[in-house]
């Protein structure tokens, strides 16, 4: 049979070798292709693949099949989801296999997907659950003659074309999907686009997220909230970890009433002091929960913790689990979930989850599956967040291909810092979201910079899950639960709060800025490569980003003493002195004190930040003071006004704002879509910043 | 069809499960089952297995085959080959995929083997090279009633009986093999023997290995050769690194003239200097190298670093590459090999070996290849040697099923010194050999407990290929390249030197072990778990071991100040001090200095020890002063005296000797085999040893 691409939609091709799998994450995807936003992301034209069809190899195996296409020795290679090991993956293996807590750098994580972008503009999505590998051109001979030293010989990889091999197992077949760019950034705007557009989270979202310590009763969960409005902490959600169940590991989904003798009291409680709620679950199904009887015969063969594993490829088991979370949760005032352990847990000690080998109803074995759950929790919990027309901003510890619509953001329990903010820019180019959540930590300096890191994330998230206090009381475990805080007068909570007050004051910019994921699937967070794909000095850059299009942040390490940012192209502000400026293309070596944040607004900018709220709600009118920064004749920047957590926007999407300042008569003029709600944002007078004079290249 | 087991050999039994494949390790096995040996093994009779065929649940699946096993609860499980990382596997899945330094704990390794033991008394063999998966008991349901703690749950797979699941993909089929006991350490023998027998040194095989400087040219090995000699270092074996090769990487098999102008001058001198001699290789073929063109159609179809991967398991490469190797190297002198990286590179930064999708000409991908590899090495070069008439004693970085009778041992790039000593035990419990060698050190603390525990391995092996001197003269990998010796004038060289010497003194109680090992199957190095299943407190214990039947071993890490032994039952004498006396089957703690070793011999043991050589060859004479340990009436030890290099023992195998000491007349009388060369041991008058008192038992 003649290989051909087949259009699916703009920029969007498909070519079929030999026989697919019947069950795979297009064929089975609940959320449609968001086409109608290909113009919204300046998405025009149909460009066509950069390679012809025939010039993919592709044969059936015995054990599988395998397709080989190009790989030019100019591209740089991206993508499989949540990476926390590496970040440019030519000449590495990768396997698809979703996992828990995963060592080396394999490709296993909490959320692979089997998909690459490349910086000669295009991205390549494999349609399978299947365990499969991708080898980034590390097979390719080396160049002409003989090398003579072993480092020769490793480098050959990209001294000449050669291609990236998909190995697929057990299928006889797979559908590869290509997105154009032309730029890298575009192909993933389609990518992003195809999977049904950007997560759009509710306004609290990208507030402060606490989850509060595991054993606290019903009381204890009041009092620490309390604690942390006495504070001035802000916080817009509160989260309560597996113990608020009756039967966790597997999960009974009914409230301990032994713990929690009124829940619907402590809701209301909460949700009056402003906050939202966040409950810890997991899919597995223990015998005492009232969905045990329903789902047993939708269920696998091998139970995890005795819990069932329900097949949620069934519209019956999706229907029961799904009602049940509306009616018992969700319609009684929980705001989100964290849903964990739908991973794999090939790492750890005990093998807990369900084989590969496990059978399940609908067809699949354990080995799709384990692709596939995470993406049910999400997509099961969307649809009921979307039916009472509420938006959610959640945790969940697996995701896979076309990840990118659900409001759900990846965590761990590993806890290296580097690794932890490499994921923030990997599963950005994968379409998904990742917080680099606070745990305790080994001293002041790590708490703070780990908060650094975390408010520029998808979601900002302490998770005292094991801290009877905040972290900013006491950040040693063993001293936090025994009662001994901190003896700073305060110091250290003064400094944390601060941190949080930045990512309130950004929240109106950052909303924005998802808004603009939601409609053109362009990531907040985004490493510098994704902007200049040809630019050598970026390949590798997995440590400092964009966030949103005119901020540049490079996070520092506890222990770092300095390190050396290359900024983008441009000129750059200093966020905090405005009249520090900085050339880009080059770089620097900055030592900031570990409360000292390095952030570099771009200079022409217009940031809209806003005085720090506490929390926000539909209620809260922001006080936006825009900064200027530059010296520009002209500036803007965007706001989006709707109600922050409703889904009218999907049928009133003209919520936008715009906000532009001309230096010569200093008016800032603001104009505003049909259905933009302009009474929340007051806007006061624009602060110009930056006179300052650039410093000198460093040599 | 009906399920049965079918007779193998006595007490090894077999069960076809589906359609098996052509290419495993049984089926293409080239060293035959040493059935001949049972007897002599003391195993006798032919028990059946434990449990019917048909409890063994079998079923085909789209991904490949599952077999699942019954599993007692009150059964611990070991083996899997080499592992580093974990000794009791029980709740564990454990994939069986050869590669290089596996990071975390999922069954790869240099060496993995899809075998385990049970101390119900048992062994199973999987036969199959592709990346089967072993599930041990760990989806097991919990008991009865709903647990109420995560703990309760972690644990369950413990409290009642259950199975052994084994995933194998793409296969149809799977022939089981099982190897009954009654104990599990008769299960090890049989399975050892079903291989073919224990590995059988030379005796300058249980010398001091040592690996020079990479970048060394001829003028500057045979310099360090000398130089070893002049410090009275005992060194049996000097290895030459990759350099001495026209081109490595991949390789040549030809002497780089301009390094090494004259080998043949080079290989006599190290023959003078009683040196045997072993030179680093690879398995992938250069395109430089005269074996390329006759190689190539016989080879896979992908590169690794531009070299062929013959396929061994046809005649014509085997024969081709065999004879290359005798003829150019073995029968100019070369002694051994250490044959690196054919294993596999899914754990570093570049997939540098050939991928699963290969295709090889007899058959076989790359996945079933990558099982099979390290063993045609071992397997091409054995049979050169015996050719010849020769034992070798050698290295290679991977091993699979049936691997016992290759005198091969197994090493690694990794070097955490607890995963060294755990892999000395694990690696035995597969009929495995492996040497936790000494490399660069932080301290000359860590130098001497590395040299302590690598001397009672199966190599005494210094790898100091990135080290230009020897590390006692400096640790520091950066000092010693620099040339700044220690400051200590010789102190820690005298250690260094004493502690090979105490291997050396042990050599002949070491060689008789291995020739009980090579005809019985009892390995040297064993875990007391293998002597007793039954007692809980060594089923953990992979940190401690038995070396042969009279010595007991408890390595120390750098950095411990002390370590707790639970000594096995009887009265164990300090090696040392022989009046020192421990009552066994009771734990104590120990606070030995750097230099002290916490060894410790049975009470009623007889030991041969030498005088120690720096070298040995056949014209050895060694000086044994029998040590009698313990108010015995009676005691008595064997020696093996052959030439200890040919392979004469074939036909000649009755060359033991029997010391024999009676309390009574303080005679030590000697019996000897029709052809032992009694002449070669020369035995000094019984020092009785240990008159003291037993301590107390710890509380």
């Amino acid at each position: 049979m003649k290989k051909q691409w087949h259009k699916i939609m703009d920029g969007v091709w498909r070519l079929r070798l030999g026989v697919p799998e019947a069950l795979t994450p297009v064929k089975l995807r609940r959320v449609p292709m968001a086409e109608r936003n290909l113009s919204a992301a300046g998405l025009t034209g149909n460009p066509r693949p950069h390679f012809a069809a025939d010039r993919v190899i592709f044969k059936t195996t015995r054990r599988g099949c395998l397709a080989m296409l190009p790989l030019g020795k100019e591209e740089a290679v991206y993508g499989f989801g949540l990476q926390l090991s590496s970040f440019q993956q030519n000449g590495r293996k990768k396997t698809i296999r979703v996992n828990s807590d995963p060592r080396g750098d394999l490709g296993d994580s909490h959320a692979p997907v089997p998909f690459y972008l490349s910086t000669r503009g295009y991205g390549i999505l494999a349609d399978t659950a299947r365990y499969c590998s991708f080898y980034c051109g590390s097979h390719a001979d080396p160049p002409h003659g003989i090398g003579v030293t072993t480092e020769e010989l490793y480098r050959s990889g990209k001294t000449e074309d050669s291609f990236t091999a998909l190995d697929v197992p057990t299928a006889s077949g797979i559908d590869l999907y290509y997105f154009a760019g032309p730029t890298m950034k575009e192909a993933l705007q389609r990518y992003v686009l195809f999977s049904g557009g950007g997560a759009m989270p509710p306004e609290w979202g990208l507030g402060i997220f606490y989850r509060g310590y595991s054993p606290n009763d019903q009381k204890a969960t009041a009092e620490l909230a309390a604690a942390i409005r006495e504070d001035h902490i802000p916080c817009d959600v509160f989260g309560l970890e597996p113990g608020w169940q009756s039967h966790s590991y597997s999960c009974s989904y009914l409230w301990d009433r032994k713990r929690f003798p009124a829940p619907e009291q402590l809701i209301g409680h909460l949700h009056d002091s402003n906050f939202r709620i966040n409950l810890w679950e997991q899919m597995f199904v223990h015998p005492s929960s009232p969905l045990y009887r329903k789902l047993e015969k939708y269920s696998g063969d091998v139970k995890v913790w005795n819990g069932l594993v329900p097949d949620y490829t069934l519209d019956t088991p999706r229907r029961i689990f799904g009602e049940f979370q509306n009616k018992e949760l969700i319609q009684k005032g929980i705001d989100g979930f964290k849903v964990d352990e739908c991973d794999h847990s090939d790492f750890i000690r005990v093998a807990w989850s369900f084989p590969e080998y496990s059978m399940f109803p609908g067809g699949m074995d354990g080995e799709q599956m384990h692709g596939f759950l995470g993406i049910y929790a999400q997509q099961i919990l969307s649809e009921q967040y979307l039916r009472n027309n509420r938006r959610t901003w959640s945790n969940v510890r697996a995701s896979h291909a076309l990840g990118a619509p659900y409001p759900f953001v990846l965590y761990s329990d590993l806890y290296d810092h580097r690794d932890f903010i490499r994921g923030v820019v990997t599963s950005s180019l994968s379409g998904l979201l990742w917080t680099p959540e606070v745990r305790q930590c080994a001293n002041a300096e790590e708490l703070l910079r780990r908060l650094q890191s975390v408010i520029f994330s998808p979601m900002a998230l302490i998770n005292s899950w094991m801290l009877k206090n905040p972290p900013w009381k006491q950040y040693d475990i063993e001293r936090n639960n025994a009662g001994v805080p901190l003896d700073d007068g305060g110091e250290l909570q003064e400094k944390c709060r601060k941190i949080l007050q930045l990512r309130m004051r950004l929240l109106p910019y950052l909303y924005a800025a998802f808004y603009r994921y939601f409609e053109s699937g362009i990531p907040v967070f985004r490493p510098p490569v994704l902007e200049f794909p040809h630019m050598e000095s970026f390949r590798g850059t997995d440590d400092a980003y964009f966030v949103g299009d005119d901020l540049y942040f490079a996070p520092m390490i506890a222990g770092e003493q300095s390190r050396k940012v290359f900024l983008p192209p441009g000129e750059w502000h200093d966020f905090f002195d405005g009249n520090k400026i900085w050339q880009g293309n080059c770089e620097y070596e900055f030592s900031p004190a570990p409360e000292e944040i390095l952030l570099f607004v771009r200079c022409g900018a217009l940031l809209p930040l806003a005085a720090p709220e506490e929390f926000v709600s539909g209620r809260t009118v922001y006080q936006i003071t825009p900064h200027a920064y530059g010296r520009a004749d002209r500036y803007c920047c965007r706001l989006f006004a709707d109600d922050g957590e409703s889904w009218e926007l999907l049928q009133k999407p003209d919520c936008g704002m715009t906000l532009e300042f001309r230096a010569e008569d200093k008016v800032c003029r603001i104009s505003a879509g049909k259905h933009a709600r302009t009474e929340r944002y007051r806007i006061h007078e624009v602060k110009c910043m930056g006179t300052g004079t650039i410093p000198r290249k460093l040599s």
